[in-house]
């Protein structure tokens, strides 16, 4: 894979997680970059959290140090204690600032983090850095996720080739607002700090914030991006054409690896794309698209291949929004199953429909312009067994 | 049991259900009573439910037929023009006035009503009239129900001996608002409509309105109460000593009937009792207990003996009520598992704890006065299973 000039990645063992399993990852730009990034809206934050939030005001980082195993929340003094330390060992085996350093961590809650350990594998990591390694840290933040999920893309900005990179993890947790999420995105373009935020902004509003597996929102949800420049193209500015042509390959690739990360909600079987058009207003239509894609009755009827669009008419009905019964339209993969708030007799081709892997469910309100798309997932036996038995 | 004087109960086979099963039933009372109602606030109503709005607003009523197996929900004007057919033929047959009768349905969303199976049992359902069959009355009302949901309480009022009775369905789609809900309860007190009004309200806010299974919200949600004055104590008056007794009563059996409908909640294990105390105020304390109650993670955790409090922890952290992180302290079946934010280290303790059918989760967040009480239940593989084929 393709990654930008100056990044290096790299992945150990540390020993958190179970044992055979990279869980500590870092990366690593040979220059400073500038960086944005968007962070969990739980009250209850995890201490690296905390600690990027207060560090990503100077707009600069040139490392990201991130494990699995261990969310680092709800651990008190002690956790923030240990986030830092984590940053000052990091910067100085790196010979950077500490504050540029950012610190994720992802797996349980409540859990002290086993600093020996992590402190013992700092030189390690720093030594295995590789500009391929990219896959190991995809791979080394994984909790529940069964693949590892990353994407690079080439593009031309100012003639120069640019590159950008991303890696994820998602799994449990997910729903709006980044759930336990975590996403970092590399790049070489040359771009200005508040060019870069807005790209970032526009990117997860409609990927990571659009997308549902179980409802929860989890402490540690973070999304880093960095750009180092060093692709030498001329400063990309906001409102330029150049940023927008920046933003759309970012949100691209947000949206691709929010794909990937309902895909492989826990449990999942299928992907199931739902779409709220004509609603009164956006706000409007992703709150019905989201109260579908919350409904564990939706989810559990599309698991068992019943097109029991009742079950989608009720959900619409208790989202709050704004409904004309009498109008409303509902389409499964392009069949018709709902007209003017009544079913149209053909549950039967629909339940075949029902059978693909990837699912698309329209819902026309026949009001006004407001529309949305919200991704989510299948809900099966075995996201209930994945989940009673986490921690055992 | 006991039932109420001058009402009779009477239930049949109409094959709307499966063959074998009770699906049709009646209540009515010899005297017209007085009749208060609480309905769906789904904006998708089921066409008896928009009925029942319109009569209630005499505040009388005789009958109440219902059928399980159908919803009679988005199914247009028929549907309509079926709740009207059905209650005339109720009225003619019992010799009374057609808005009089109020007409429930429960079951699948978006069937036309089997009429001619209906039409064909109401003579028999007349003829079937009894005093002592209430449970029959309670059986034919189920869906996925376990078993049928009935009580009875006798107490003395100005010497008078009054009694309450009542039924209840639950199952699926519970959840804040009373979701696929349906409560009749009788009673022979003569109360004056106001009172009976004031009285169930209370009732239903602390009980059916404080129960969720699986955050789904039904389109047919029906709570009624019929008081015939038969047995002959002086009126009871809104404010009054009697009215405070007579409304805890009411407000017991409700909840009574919502904690045997969470039981029996879909492919449920255990009960789950959620408090949060010392919120900033109880509409806090009752969003923060519902958060807790809806999180799969939550209640699949609670399945699998695994006493998860960081789960509890993100579900108020992202429920968007006042908290302050270092001050909440939760206890599980009397266990104190989090103290000032943190794990107390005793988690092996609260799995054992885990493995009673009777949970109690107190969280207190030591801000003010704010308390409420949320029931709900485990989140297991069955519940899945139960809903993936519903209509199979």
């Amino acid at each position: 894979m393709n990654t930008p000039k100056g990044f290096l990645f790299s992945a150990v063992e540390a020993a958190i997680k179970k044992p055979g399993r990279k869980d500590l990852a870092l990366i690593f730009s040979e220059r400073e970059a500038v960086i944005s990034g968007m962070f969990t809206k739980n009250n209850v934050k995890a201490a690296p959290v905390k600690l990027n939030m207060k560090w990503i005001e100077s707009g600069r980082g040139q490392a990201i140090i991130v494990n699995s195993g261990n969310a680092n929340a709800c651990t008190g003094k002690q956790g923030m204690k240990d986030a830092v330390e984590i940053a000052e060992m990091t910067a100085k085996t790196l010979g950077i600032k500490t504050d540029r350093v950012y610190v994720c961590s992802t797996g349980v809650i409540g859990m002290p983090m086993p600093m020996e350990r992590i402190r013992s594998k700092i030189t390690e990591l720093a030594d295995n850095l590789g500009r391929r390694t990219i896959n190991d840290v995809a791979a080394a933040i994984m909790t529940t996720d069964t693949f590892p999920k990353a994407i690079s893309k080439v593009m031309k900005i100012d003639g120069k080739a640019i590159t950008i990179s991303g890696v994820c993890k998602g799994a449990g947790m997910i729903c709006p607002n980044m759930a336990t999420m975590l996403c970092f995105i590399v790049t070489d373009a040359n771009i200005d700090k508040s060019a870069l935020d807005k790209a970032l902004k526009n990117a997860v509003q409609k990927s990571f914030n659009r997308i549902t597996i179980d409802g929860d929102m989890s402490t540690n949800d973070t999304v880093l991006i960095m750009a180092n420049g060093l692709a030498g193209n001329a400063l990309i500015k906001k409102n330029s054409k150049e940023f927008n042509r920046f933003s759309d390959a970012v949100s691209d690739m947000t949206y691709e690896l929010s794909k990937m990360i309902v895909k492989d909600g826990e449990g999942a079987t299928k992907l199931v794309e739902i779409e709220v058009k004509n609603a009164k207003n956006e706000r409007d239509a992703e709150k019905g698209a989201f109260a579908i894609a919350n409904s564990l009755l939706v989810k559990t009827a599309i698991y068992g291949n019943d097109a029991n669009w009742g079950r989608i008419m009720a959900a619409l009905g208790y989202s709050g929004i704004a409904i004309k019964e009498g109008m409303i339209d509902i389409f499964l993969n392009g069949l018709k199953i709902v007209c003017k708030g009544m079913g149209t007799g053909r549950d039967k081709e629909a339940n075949e429909k029902l059978k693909n892997k990837e699912i698309n469910i329209v819902v026309d309100l026949h009001l006004r312009k407001g529309a949305a798309k919200v991704l989510t997932c299948d809900l099966t036996e075995d996201y209930v067994k994945i989940n009673a038995e986490y921690r055992t």
